[in-house]
């Protein structure tokens, strides 16, 4: 409450000031900074109560001038950052042979139905306006194998990316990024491939890709589903209760174990011994050292168990061969919440995203202190769940927990029977029979808006961001007296047939120093001046933008005007 | 039904190909290629029919494997050719100082209300499943309008890009390339700037981005509504009828004189008289001089139309010092059918994009030609529609004419009003009380689904297309024998690090020759094979793929294994 009601006292001070701008007959421009402060202000008051900013609660005839809840506008300065990262991305994804393709936004309603859990709830309908039910899509896993099961012989063996929004009906907290529309850039391996051969190397992209967004210290924990299922059945757990224990040691990077695990006793109803049990091994992680403990322990004799840890086994080798092994966590914890994972799962996550007082970085014991059965805990034990990681001033920060639990950056695992699964369903054939013919694959999905807001944070230290930008202007074009619109005019126009990014104030007659706020405004690094005695005698002055003072000392360089084309091409 | 009849018998042959070689036990690859043309041929009748795949028909229990009706998949292919008409839009926008911005796919369903006319009915809605009413994006420009009411004094003025996908529930004719989901990129300056400056820079952009898209020939029809609404007034039409007599008009580039006059005068119960007197008017076409002729008609006294020709000629102006002048064709029957124009509208069309038998681009006739008041007709009259146009073998052709009507791939205008409405709105004012507060504004949208198409035609005639791979890997690695899992690996990610695009296949031992299919299939140009010998003296031979059958006699060269990164990056 106290930041909200320094909020208040903010937005008074401000509207204050206006009021007695505005009684002074104060310059225009300076009212509309003053007002759009306040504006600003208003909105960060908006979001840190949830309510609706005060000329859009909706007044009898009035219309709401807002986007949907947990929907956002981006604006050309975050455009530059998203696009950037995308870039990265496809970059990373392409150095691997993958193909981008596109699905519809909306599928029908029965492909989505069944994969999502609990989480089917979240679901948005379109409205049955006659014809097909659909719904948009949730994430891009379940479309790419609706795709597969479409196109099975085509596609039978591909490596494809996919960047594209999915749609959550979740609760939003704008605060921690939780959106309710956000993106997704997804990478998979579909095909019949030799064991963890596909895996390894969604691995070896993880790191590349978060090592060129540069985003910081990562590590990816990774764990194994038939290890879990192992782990489950040699401890006790009814089989039905597998999926509903399964989600609650998920939570193990959020909560301590005191919580979850009455969390599975009191609300879940199982066994305390049972429970004590699972405690002993999912609290473990570690590196390959780990699995030559649990190969020690009763696991060795579930055969589920044994066919998880041979696999990790391999993985590792692999991992090795890429120079990447010093980047994974091998946890024990890590669960994940979706049905249709049938191997390895994994998250990456950061200390940059980690939330205030709890980190979600575990770091690895050194073996020793994992003497067999201990009870290692997370990190840092709290008695309850992690604060909401802080806003920044303007209320900028988008992050998305949904996909990828809080803190993880990216996430995915392997998923060997989603395509079968499809190809039964549309044979009609009953669910295992037809198995055979799906199509394994393995994948990683990353989380863009959790990378936006840690890049977003870093680069507002930074003046001379990159991101600062929100337009690409390289030559701003400067009548510098009469306004001499279709000089302007002509020169723009073979500046833009050059390739150079040009522009001029749409004006007929713009005093001089306008022109200089827009360049001043934009940082466009070069300004042409056109006037009547350049023009006659075939020149222009070109000043070099360098900073804000020197602006004003340099006279500018001369240039005949028909070399500047060349001028320009040779130092952009 | 010729061609469907045709298609069916096609599919027979291929039907009864397939069970003979499989009853001959021919190789599985050659059965599977005569199953992937029956179901091409399948998919091609059931667009053709509209009716769903054979099995698809939703039998009893079984999941219909499909998209949306009207929305399709974009295969890797495809994303090549789509993401080459995206970047070389996004250049051109930029050279313009275009700032990109995105908004969400779904708005406040009041917000989209009243915009579109008849067509309102086109519009997706979300069901309400507790909470705000939201529906599906038409276009681009009314988002971006309320973002600009919602931001009204940091952008007051700018320039802005957005290629995004927006929704209509239209009847699709997939084989015309009408979707129900479809990108637009649109291009809008936004600002109190002097009149015709940015409606001029907006034709120049049109110019340029078609040029750079190489669709080949085009034009570019302009109009004014004020002048077209000056023709309403003085040929006498009532002020309720105006809307529904613009939307005939519209009309002109697909069906000839006689039928739009029918429309008018049976259908919408227009005085004939008067019906005679606009088409005195709206046949007309030509370049400048035609505003000089329409200054010594009744126009001349009517204060609507003297404020479209002022600004007319002003950007005739313009437009000759962007030395564009020759692309445009004054059009007095171009029409727009969007209900938010004020000032000039246009289209563009080009020869490529016409349906056959109907030229959509109007010949500019010579001065002489057009005698005051003559009823010059479309160049190529017809009594009927034009017949669809035909789709390409693969059923690929996505043509987006919901958006810019009939061949024609670009469209926009000018729209000074649309902000204000929703800041009146917003306020609770009247309309007209808050309209000076408004920001006037002036865009262009591409249908990038027509481009697509044409660019897609051109580049089926070309094998060695650019749009023919898949996927951009530069590297493949071959093991020569023994598999060598662990040093193929290694190898590909020295590549990788290096930002080299290499793949190698995920098999521990895999054939020879099918790692070269692949390197075949997928036109990767260089192969790089590692064997023990090769291994052991530190080397590595590489073939530069040139054609299919000098690949096999090359021996390939020799490169030491330390050098490959370098000796690769100076030949990529």
């Amino acid at each position: 409450m106290a930041d909200i009601d320094a909020l208040r006292a903010k937005m008074k001070t401000i509207g204050d000031h206006v009021r007695t701008l505005k009684a002074q007959g104060a310059p225009k421009e300076q009212v509309d900074a003053e007002v759009a402060k306040l504006q600003e202000a208003k909105k960060e008051l908006s979001e840190s109560t949830g309510e609706p900013l005060g000329e859009e609660k909706g007044k009898k005839g009035r219309m709401a001038l807002k986007t949907p809840k947990g929907t956002r506008d981006w604006a050309p300065s975050d455009m530059a950052l998203r696009e950037h990262i995308f870039s990265t991305l496809a970059r990373v994804f392409k150095k691997h042979g993958g193909s981008n393709i596109d699905t519809p936004v909306f599928e029908l309603k029965e492909i989505l139905a069944g994969k999502y859990g609990e989480d089917s709830k979240l679901i948005y309908d379109l409205q049955d306006q006659g014809g097909e039910l659909c719904s948009l899509r949730y994430d891009l896993t379940v479309p790419f194998a609706r795709f597969l099961a479409m196109n099975p012989t085509q596609y039978a063996n591909i490596k494809r990316y996919h960047i594209a929004k999915v749609y959550r009906r979740d609760q939003p907290v704008m605060t921690k990024g939780r959106m309710r529309e956000f993106y997704q850039c997804d990478f998979d391996i579909a095909g019949h491939y030799d064991s963890m051969v596909p895996d390894a190397e969604i691995l070896c992209i993880v790191c590349e890709a978060l090592t060129e967004l540069e985003i910081g210290d990562f590590t990816v924990k990774i764990n194994h589903r038939k290890i879990l299922d192992g782990i489950f059945a040699v401890c006790g757990v009814p089989a039905q209760k597998i999926r509903s224990i399964s989600s609650a040691i998920d939570k193990l990077d959020k909560l301590p174990w005191v919580e979850v695990r009455k969390e599975m006793t009191e609300e879940k109803g199982l066994d305390p011994e049972v429970a004590d049990r699972i405690g002993k091994y999912v609290m473990l992680k570690g590196g390959p050292e780990l699995l030559d403990r649990l190969k020690k322990t009763e696991l060795a004799n579930n055969k589920m168990a044994k066919q998880g840890m041979d696999d990790m086994e391999l993985l590792f080798a692999y991992l090795d061969v890429y120079g990447i092994s010093d980047k994974m966590s091998f946890d024990l914890s890590l669960a994940r919440g979706l049905d249709y994972y049938t191997g390895i799962i994994y998250e990456a996550v950061t200390q940059a995203s980690a939330p205030p007082g709890f980190s979600t970085i575990p770091p690895v014991p050194p073996p020793e202190s994992q003497a067999n059965g201990s009870h290692a805990g997370p990190s840092a034990p709290s008695s309850k769940p992690p604060k909401k990681s802080k806003k920044d001033a303007e209320g900028e920060e988008e992050v998305d927990e949904t996909t990828v639990g809080v803190g993880s950056i990216a996430a995915g695992g392997r998923y060997d029977e989603l395509v079968g699964m499809f190809l039964s369903a549309a044979s009609g054939a009953s669910g295992s029979a037809k198995k055979a013919a799906g199509i394994p694959c393995v994948g990683i999905s990353v989380g863009v808006e959790r990378v936006f807001s840690i890049l977003h944070q870093k680069s507002k230290h930074d003046e001379e961001s990159r991101w600062g930008r929100s337009k690409e202007t390289e030559v701003f074009i400067v009548a510098v007296a009469e306004g001499l619109l279709p000089e302007r005019m002509k020169l723009a126009k073979e500046l833009w047939d050059a390739g150079i990014k040009a522009e001029f104030m749409q004006k007929a007659k713009p005093k001089f120093r306008a022109q200089f706020d827009l360049i001043d405004k934009e940082r466009v690094p070069f300004a042409v001046l056109l006037g009547p005695d350049e023009l006659k005698n075939g020149i222009v002055k070109v000043k070099v933008q360098k900073g804000k003072d020197e602006t004003k000392e340099d006279e500018g360089e001369v240039v005949k005007r028909d070399d500047l084309v060349s001028w320009l091409k040779q130092r952009l």
